[in-house]
This record gives structure tokens, sequence and C-alpha cells, in this order.
């Protein structure tokens, strides 16, 4: 039983809570725009507006589908899989109605839906350029409202893999690297760009079109992979037995430490592979350096020491270069905007260095194997369940015939051919034959702004 | 008579009241990025400066008219309309001079003061490519010192409309429904920019320079939106009667899931009725849909459950796409960035459906009319208030010759006649006669930055 | 000795601390986005990914030095400059092993992190364009790691000039203006960019390449401000004797205020000179006006009052285009971003009219000399320190003969010629003889995205 004082102070300390949770889904959904520039800049000037529109969508459908079907999926599928009461109408109406007292219910949602559709954005990336839009929005679906929700069900929500012990703090397996893992399925079904090979297998570069936005969103992304990392840390206050603690607060300082450290070491790592092979620094490896390290820090750090995190950070950087040669020049797939290098690998690599850098948990008596076993079936697990997802369902669309859009319109841009506006309409017009920009003049030709529905 | 430990706590709920409030205004504030770049993706490249450099001003001089005279234009109207006493000297010095210790008096004015400035700034959309600079910061003055005060003062401040029940919870109409209806106002009186319309009548579309910088805008819209909407929960603590309650984070859960729901109904709301009309997904549509959708559920996101987010996030961005042709084809006025259809009747359409969707109220058992009347009775006010003053401003203007650059200026951009600059004069210089940008010698000529002011 | 109330009590006060720390801190953060995107804006577009690369090193490499040398540094500095107890190992020790309870060390040392990242990333804006990247680069290690913490250690550290009576809220001098000389300097003894100034000595304008990217960049820093002044209020709350008490807050109002004024005024004052001067309202003046204000707002925004903060924003604003000016034709110094004006004369500004504004405490009875002479010694030991250092390091380049890039490199860019991409390469490809744009073919040629390490 609280005193009067008791109670006042829980009510400071949701209050409190409410407020970090919801700055920090604000930050995480801000990341949105990072993913749009990002991809954008990394695009031919002919599909940066279906690129945005891809981006717009992805959010506007999937959170819908995710409020509707993909929350209480998670729910459902953490039950089937612990073994622990199912209760279905329950997992719905949770946040269909929740009790009128919790508004703490749809905040949780929130922070979550941010999370899952920063895993359904990743995807858009690797398929620029050539997917049919209607393919990748029912993907979109299906990743909101069935593929994500399913790891996160077996994992956070409190299914066979959290049992067994696996251990994502952040997301880096379960939000990045499956969202990588998802992109690199997705761009090897459909298919490279035209021309992005030579007919002797050799490989084509398509530089995107605008390094300025994608560093832009390199840098907003990092801005909200704060409230990703930092936020996660989400009850900064706990009260219990009447007594109130730092809650998730009291390792706050150092996630925010390791965040930053292997974010700067991956750039460090990424730019610095590319000059030693070529002598000079690349600032796309530069940039993407910055995420991968993000990428591979985020599943371990809250139990990870600083050292660590620049190790961790600086092998996340470095394998950037390495795999996405070798995503281009072995397995010959077009992942235009390296998200398997970015999000896929090093999700995967930050999560198996777990057991190796977990140092408060060896103080606590932790053996190695016993860290080690859960990461590697867990990541096995979630890769292998989002390849066969995303493979069945794009390669159901490409057994129709419907997974990318025709060679004629590959050629002319997206942008005209499939939602009618041309990006920079004043900056030379693409070629309706090559793709390539070729003039200036931008004479208004009907195309553009809110031009549809037209008669005149 | 409050205990230590009382005493303490209340100290405690201002520190984490204030915490909140600063945080949603900074995100507030972020949201004139937001709109410069939406804006100047929808000009021409000559017009690019000219937007940035309105709206930039914007800012500046209307948030200092609105410390000296805005905020307590809004305390004096709300008195003269309210009844209450009237205390002008007060209403100047509690912002002149407010008490030591109080703290929060400027919090709360600077919480104000984005609010007004995003009412301020939807005008330089409507206008663009041809508003005279002068006559525009004119316009600035009065509606950050007098035009939108006058409605805060009926409205939030407590006058007449505040007092017949008129609701509006996070400016729905009154920032984004008056913004876009003097936008409109403004935008027919200056007239259309030359070739707007053909001389039959029937209209030229003049496509904006940057899909990316639009859509980029939208979402730093959309990111301060949260800060908007859920900020507006204000309080999130309260303290009274020696009892700490939830305040108004009593219902941040609805009104962050409402918003969030709204934004994405919207987005599909335009895009639908786009794709229905032409088959093609419009990027601007989308974009604007999104923020179609957020004016939609801004007056009404505390008092609206989630299914009537869904619905009003699709009305109002279904009317998008509707009302721009509307504005375009029968009224003839050249509404450049969209801002009638977006803030404008999005904000209308909002307010009036409160009392549709207010279900919580009907629990409480108010009636439809009840609801309904002071709503119809409000969006008049301010819609009449804000034509009728706004069409004075540039009409004045208009009598005088003043309200537009010549033609000459207007054919060759506002960039180099007015400010001097060339936003790209590395992407194809624009053509003197032409306004249209057709080579990109881009030699160093003296004109760009920090040009002005030299004598070599 | 606390009651178990007032126990929990100080927790929720350590937790809303952080809360706050933690926000304004990614804000602050995010200026990174913003001075990128600022400076990106106001070079060629033959170096923009140039400055991209620097602004993202600048932060990857610089946070590591000062986590590993450059807070201990501060902390060395000001036991050495006051007289205090020497602890070299526990200067280090502080943040390599913290006392496992005292999470806010981390949290504390990444809020000074951000300032010092700030200060050195202000220095590339003025070398853009000819500096060669290694000669940067170990300048950002010695900022980092020796010559800003050196500055913080005679100042906030609680070296010489704390002790003294120097008076700098958020780092108008010791962040900005520190910067701004340093830029200053850098570019002295680098020399100007080729045609820059023509034979006779008289100067030539190089515009920026985009005034969108800059005014986005000039947007973000404002709303980073935020964090940056109103944020040095940092400790919201404090919990002494057993009893809370508003902390920094009790002023927070004031600053908050203050901060807006002097970026509204420091507009006006640009825009105003430069209007006066050559009848146009440059937009590039505008936005740098806006962040002059900012500067000069910052070293005293805790104890001016609003009247002041209007002037020393308009002074702050009004000097910009008038030291450019004499930067430009009287030193013929080429700041390329206006890194002095815009810093460092504003900086030290600010800082000298200290004593002129800092009205409260002539009330508690303060005299100006008593405030003014611990103001005049410490701008001068700043500027001097930063010159000198400065000096030294780029001297030395200098004098190996390895502080700038080769002409032929200049002349053709920075992008290819040093880090193998074309920023934009379907919007004319950069002249390798000229550096102008000249077409716009943009055909993949090998450069671009991701092209290091290639073979094929």
């Amino acid at each position: 039983m609280l005193t009067p004082l008791q109670t006042d102070l829980a009510s400071v300390v949701e209050g409190v809570n409410l407020v970090w949770v919801l700055t920090v889904t604000f930050l995480i959904f801000f990341m949105h725009a990072g993913f749009a520039m990002l991809e954008a800049g990394q695009v031919r000037a002919k599909n940066v507006a279906n690129q945005l529109t891809k981006n717009l969508l992805t959010w506007s459908i999937g959170v819908i589908v995710f409020f509707l079907l993909g929350a209480a999926v998670s729910s459902i599928v953490a039950a089937l899989t612990s073994g622990s009461a199912l209760d279905i109408t329950g997992a719905f109406m949770s946040l269909y109605a929740p009790d009128a007292s919790a508004t703490t219910a749809w905040v949780d949602w929130l922070f979550g839906a941010v999370f899952a559709m920063t895993a359904a954005t990743i995807v858009s990336g690797a398929v620029a350029g050539r997917a049919r839009l209607r393919a990748y929005l029912t993907y979109t679906i299906l990743i909101a409202g069935v593929i994500y929700p399913v790891v996160v069900g077996f994992t956070w929500g409190g299914g066979f893999l959290d049992a067994l012990g696996f251990h994502d703090f952040a997301g880096g397996m379960i939000v990045h690297g499956m969202g990588g893992i998802a992109g690199l399925t997705a761009a090897w079904i459909i298919g490279p760009r035209m021309d992005r090979f030579k007919p002797d297998g050799t490989a084509n570069v398509i530089p995107g079109h605008s390094i300025t936005f994608a560093v832009l969103g390199t840098l907003i992304l990092a801005f909200g992979w704060y409230g990703f990392n930092v936020g996660t840390a989400a009850a900064p206050l706990a009260y219990a037995d009447g007594a109130v603690t730092l809650g998730s607060f009291a390792y706050v300082g150092r996630v925010a430490l390791v965040t930053t450290l292997g974010m700067a070491a991956g750039a460090i790592g990424a730019g610095g592979v590319a000059m030693y092979k070529t002598g000079k620094v690349d600032t796309l490896y530069v940039a993407n350096g910055v995420l991968a390290g993000l990428v591979g820090i985020t599943a371990i750090a809250d139990d990870i020491v600083w050292p660590g995190a620049l190790v961790v950070g600086l092998l996340a950087g470095a394998q950037l270069p390495v795999i996405f040669e070798f995503v281009e020049k072995r397995l010959r797939i077009d992942d235009v905007c390296a998200v398997f290098p970015v999000h896929g690998s090093a999700g995967v690599l930050g999560a198996l260095l777990y057991p190796v850098f977990a140092v408060p948990l060896w103080h606590d008596g932790a053996s190695f194997v016993s860290l080690a076993v859960p990461q590697v079936i867990g990541v096995g697990v979630i890769a292998i369940w989002t390849f066969v997802a995303t493979a069945v369902v794009f390669g159901g669309f490409r057994a129709l015939g419907q997974v990318r859009v025709s060679s004629d319109h590959e050629r002319e841009g997206l942008d005209t051919a499939e939602h009618g506006v041309d990006t920079y309409p004043e900056f030379g017009s693409p070629d309706h034959d090559t793709g390539i920009r070729t003039d200036g003049s931008g004479v208004p030709s009907g195309d553009g702004f809110m031009t549809t529905g037209r008669e005149d």
C-alpha cells in the first residue's frame, strides 16, 4: 500500500518515462527522413521520386498495418513459441481498446512501430530502380504485418529465442540485420538493373545522383540512432516495492558512449579499408561506414565496454567494402544502396560478436559458450525466416512476371514512367531512351507538381 | 500548506514540465526548416533563394513582432471579447518584465510563438514567384502582430469563441486553417504567375525544381508535428491540492496514435485519389497528403479514437487533389505550394468533423448539435477575419501597384532580380529572358555568395 | 541522512536531469548535419564531397581523440593553471573506468564532446577547396586532443581564466570564437583558392553551388543551437541539503527567449546592412546573420535581458558583412564559408559585450570594470593560444609543402582528385581543366558510389 506521497512519486516517475519514450520515438521516426535522403542520393536522378514515394508509402501503409495486425502477430507468435497462454482476442484488443487509464499502451506501441518501419524501409534501398511499386508495397504490407512481427515474437516479444537467451539490445539483428537480409534477398530475386553488369559478368558502376543528399541522410540517421540505442533504455526510472531506482538509466551513459564510439570507428574502418585499397577516401564509404558502425554496436550496446566498441565499430566498418564487393562481384547482386553490407552483415556481425564483448556478463560468471550458442541460433533463425519469407513473396511476383517494371520504363526512369513526375525538371531532362539527362531546357511540360488527374 | 516533501515534489513536477515543453518547442521550431525545404522544392530554380529568404525573415521578423506586440494583442482581444477585466499594461508587462521567479512565462511564450510563426510562414508558399518582398514582409509583421493574435485571442486566449465552446486541440484551424485561408486570399489578390494560365483560361503546369527537397521538407514537418500535436499535451504532470496527476499526459498516448494514423491515412487518401484518376502515384500528392492528414487530425487529436483518425486522415488526404484542382481550374488562383488544400481546407475539414468524431465526449452525454454549432461559428469567424484582414493588406498594396514584382523581374527570376544571387550557379544559369536555365557554364560572375556591398 | 522518500526523490531528480542532458546532447550532435549542409552549399560542386568527407571525419576521428585524450587534457590543464592538485592518472581514469554507479560521467563527457566537435568542424569551412586532407585531419586530431581542451581547461574546466572571473555561458568564445579564429588562421596560412583574387589583388567571387543546402544547414544549426544554449542549463533540477530546487532551470526561460531574439535580430542586422549597401537582401547574408546572432548571444545568454539580446543580435548580424569584406578586401584571406565573421568576430563581440549587458549582475552590485577585465583577458588569451597553435600546425605543413593540394587537383576539384567521386554525376561533369561543369552527360564512368577498391 503506497502512501499519498509515494503515489505522487509514482505519477512523476510515469511522467518522466513518458517524456523520454516520446522524445526518442520522435527521433527514431525522423530516421525516415534519413533513409529517404540516403537512398534518394544513391539512385539515378530518373528514379529519385520513385524512391521517395516508396519511403513515404512504406511508413504510411506500414504503420497502419503494424497497428491493425503486426503488433498482435508479435504477441501471438510469442505465445505460440513460448508455450504461454494464447489470447488472440487480447492480442488485438490491447491496442484496439486498451484500458482507459493505460495511456502508455499506445506510446509503447508507437515506440515499437518506429522500429518496425525502420526494418521495412531498409528493403527499398536494395531494390531501387527496377522494382514494380505494387510488388514492393505488397511486400511492405507483409513485412509490417507478419514478417517482422514474427521476428519480434520470437525475440523481444518473449518467444523461444528470448527463452533461449538470444540477446539483441536495440535491434542490430532484429531490425537492421533482418532488413538487410530481406533487401539482399529481394535484390537477388528481382535481378540487377539493366547495364549494371556487363555481358562478361563484370560490374558497371551506376553512381547515385547526389552525394550531398546521401550524406545528409547519413547524419539524420545518426541523429535518430541516438534515439534508437539510447532510447531503448526506455524507462529511465523504475518504481517498485515503494522505491524509485534509475531503471534502465543505470547504464545509459555507457550506451551513449559506445554508440558514439562505434559510429566513429565505423567511419574510420570503412574509409580506412577504401584508402588502403585505392589510396582515396571514398565519401560514400565513410558515410555508410558511420551507419555500419552504428548497426554493429546496436545489438550489444548495453553490455559492451568502450574498447570493445572501438573494435566492433572498426570491424563493422571494415567489412563494408569487403562485403559490398563480394555481393557485387561474386554474388552479382545489385544491392543499390548497399543495404546488405550496411545493415545485414554488420547486424549479423554485431550479434555474433556479443559473446566476445559482453564483458560485464563475464564478470558475473557467464561462459562464452552459454552466451554464444543463443546468438548463433538466433541469427540463424532470423536469417532463414527472413530469407524464406522474402523469397516467397518476391518469387511469387517474379513467377507472375510482376516483380519489375518493363525495360522501357526502367530505361526511361521510374519517375516519369510510374509516377508521372520529373524530380528535377530544370536540371536536364532524362533522355527517354537512355535515361540520362542530356539537356537543361526544363520547359514546363505538363509533368511535375500535382499533375495527375489533369485533363488540359 | 505543503510539507517540505510536497514542495520538493512540486519543483520536480515543474522541472519535468519544463523539459517537455522546451523539447517540443524545439521540434516545432524545426518545422521552419521543413517549410523552407517544402516550399523551395516546389518553386522554380530561379525563385528558390527568394523563397528561402522569405522563410528566414518570416521567422526573424515575425518572432520579434510577436514578442513585442502579438502576445499582448492576444490577451487584450481575449479580454475584450470575453468581458473579463482589461489590463493593457499587464498584457505587455507579463512578457516584458515577468515576475523574476516565473521562469515559465517566457517558455510558454516561446511555445506560443512557434505556433504563431507556423501560421505566418504558410502564406509564403502561396504567393511564391511574384510577391514583392516589401508587401510580403509587411503582411508578416501584421499577421505576427495582429491577425493571428486576434484569432488566438478569440479562442485559446479565452475569448468569445472559447466561451462558446469552440474546440481546436493543437491548431488545425487556428494555425493551419487560418494560414491556408490567408495564403489563398493573398494568392488571389496578387494574381497568378505569368504563363500559369493560358489565354483561354486553362492551366499550365509550372513544376517545382526539386521533389527531393519537397519530400525532405515533408518529413521534417512530420517530425516537428509530433511536437505540435503531442507537445500540446503541454503539462505532462499536474500538481494540485497536494497531489500529483498525469495532467495532459493522461491522453497523450491517444494523441500520438491518432496523429500517426491520420498522417498515414492522409498519404494514402491523396495518393489513392491521384492513382484512381490517372493510374499514377504522384509523389507530391503523397507527400502533401501526409501533411493534409496531419492538418486534418490536429484540431481533434485529443477527442478522437483511432478508427476516426483513419477516416479523417483519408478524407483530409482525398480532398487534396479535388480542392487543388478546384482552386486551379475553377477559381484560377495560383496557389503555388498548394497551401490551401493542404492547410486551409484540411484544417476546416478537421474542425468541422469534430462533432462527428468526438467519441469520448458522446459518452459523457454531449449532443452533436452542442458540439457542432461552436465549430461552425468558430470556423466561420476565423475564416472571415483571416480573409478580410489579408485582403485588406494585400489589396492595399495592389492598389498602390506594390504587390508584385515587375514582369521583367518575374521572368528573370526573383533570385537575381531581388536578391542578387543565383541559387545554383553551376547547374545552368537562368535565361534572363525566359527564366529557364539553359546552360551549365556557371562561370563565376560576381553574383552569388555574399556579393552585396561590393565595389569591385 | 536522507529519508527513503528523499532518496527516491533524489533518484527522480537524477533521472530528469539525464533525460534533459541526453536530449540536448542529441540536438547539438545534429548540428554536424547543419555544418555539413551549410558548408557543402557554400563550396563549388567539384568540392562538395571533399567538404562532406571532412565533416564526417572531423566527427569520427575527433570524438575518439577527445575521448582518449582531450577530456583528460582539459582536467590536467585546469589543474596546472589553477594550482589545484594534479592527478594525471585520475584525469584519464575518470572516463576510462568511472565508478560503476556513476552513469552520468559518460553522459557528461558526451555533452562536452559535442561542444568540442563543434569547435573543430568550424575550421573546415574556412579552408574549403584547397586544403590537403592529411593536413586537415592532423589538425583535427590536435584541436580535439589538445588545442580546444586547453581552452576548456583554462575556463570551464576551472583553470586560471575561470578563477579570474571570465564568463562564457555556452561557448560563444570558447567554442565559436576559437573555431572562427582557428579557421581564419588556417585560411591565411594555406592561402586563397586559385582565381579567388585577381592579379591586382581585388577579389573574384566564387559562389557556392547551392543556396538551398546552405539555408537548410542554417536552420538545422539553429534547431541544434537551442540544445546548445538552453541545454547548457544542464541540470534542470538540483537536490541539496534534502531540498529540491529548479537548478539551472530557474533562468532557462530567459535563455530560451534571448537565444530566439538574438538569432532573429542577427538575421535582420546582416540582411539590413546588405540591403543598405546594395539595395538587395542577399539570402546568404540573412542566413549567416541568423548564425552570427546566435554566436553573439551564446556567451552571455544567462545574464542578459531581452532588450540587450535584440541589440547584441543586431550588432552581431551587422558586423558580418563589414568583417567579411574586411577579411576579403583588406586581409585578402579566402575564408570560404565566412567562418570568421560568423563564428570568430561574433563570438569575440558577444564575450566583450558581456559587461555591458550583464544587467542582472549590475543589480547585484557588480562593477563594469570587474566584469570587463576578465572578459578582455579571456578573449585575448583564447585568441592568442588558438592563433599560435593553429599557425604552428598549418605553418608546419606549409613548410613541408603539404598544406594544400596540387594546383592540378585544385582545378580539377577535390572530389575526383582526392576522393575518386563525383558528387553530381548527372548534372554536368566538372571539366578537368577548368573545374567548371560544362556538360550533362553523366555517363557511368567508374567513378561514383563505392568505386574504390575496384579492379574492373
